[in-house]
């Protein structure tokens, strides 16, 4: 298992006029959340796109809003990743406010797509490999 | 059951650049499939909050994503109601595109908060009212 | 002198927690504004895109905003060309509420790049042409 | 003057099909870049709506896109405040790429309002004593 926390404020033009962040913005944070833990894996998701050619489309999110986030809450965005990926790569996220509180839990798929033959393809080794120590 | 389908252009400003549309724009999606089919059923969100004082916060969304909708494209938000909602409404919608090609499934959950209070609140007579004919 | 009238709900999605459509929002509505109206003059911009290789990004925006635009207002939004497309092409709206007030005001102009070349182009003629009847 | 640089990525959900920045997600760089840059001189706009009940809603904004804005860019949002706020508080954006160049230029103004009144009141006296040191 391999989690990674990367911080966010809600900003105004996520409110809604209920004064919550709106429900439609919580993807956003997922792809800051995942995109940060590549990063912090040594990948970049631009370089994956550049320079390997493979984008990765979402396939399935599931969401539970378990509580509102506020404007101007630094907001803490948990990656986890449950297992190594194959042909899809599943995300767990769970975001939590500034009292501790888990406020939303959030299930991403996407799988790898090869982006000149635009078909299916497999993880990229270098995301195996930095991925792999994690889970011996 | 009842369904009602609601047209929407995927706008430049909804494309991400993989030239779809971001996948976190889809619950703008599911909000206008359910509040066209409310006002359709003679029931005005707005007014739900403003006069009765009650919001409909989301519990849980879950979405499939079939196939990538693209700039311009004419969506069919078709939303279908299985159930009189009680204590929570159940919304499953199901977007069409031009070709009549199913892209996108999702399953959105909210429940009924009195606004002065913030606590929960069972459905609004009216609601349950005007959706009964469908179900008996 | 030419205009055309488009009409956009503001959505929940759109709001902020001051309960107003959010500032930066209104950059869609004149997107909106421009493509309907490039649409009812017999043009479409995703076919100027993918058929002809040429897009249009923006060099300036300037908006005035009158007053605020609330949750479910069904908002006219007016485009006006002033003048027939150069170098660049110049958009003029007109926000109109429900109640017939002006609520905002906006220019905004784009250049024509070619796609390939990624430099500066002309307007293309078929542009020229549908709009010309307009100016003589 | 005053001036104070703030950083925020280019996020997926903010690009378009043209692989740029959405032009009017600009908006929301500007929101931040204020927002951070009133925390940077002790003042949460947050506290100034909740604590103090004054808003301040959005009266004009001009920007000009000088360059595009990329994916996964790393922006630097530069606000500059040239005078000291009265009825009206006046931001300057620069926005500035990993490069060093100034991609775009904008300008917002703002003015105060008073929440309970629904009317226009003067800057806060804490603004104003937290900023005059800069304009001596």
């Amino acid at each position: 298992m391999f989690s990674f926390s990367f911080h966010k404020r809600v900003r105004y033009a996520e409110t809604d006029k209920m004064g919550y962040l709106y429900y439609g913005h919580y993807a956003k944070y997922y792809e800051i959340g995942r995109v940060e833990t590549l990063r912090h894996l040594g990948l970049s998701y631009k370089t994956m796109e550049d320079s390997q050619g493979i984008m990765l489309p979402v396939v399935s999110m599931e969401s539970r809003y378990l509580a509102p986030a506020y404007y101007d809450d630094n907001i803490e965005i948990k990656t986890i990743l449950k297992n190594l990926p194959n042909k899809m790569i599943t995300f767990n996220h769970e975001l939590v406010n500034e009292d501790g509180k888990v406020i939303n839990k959030a299930e991403v798929k996407l799988f790898f797509v090869d982006m000149k033959t635009g078909k299916r393809t497999s993880c990229p080794v270098l995301l195996t490999e930095n991925l792999s120590p994690f889970f011996e």
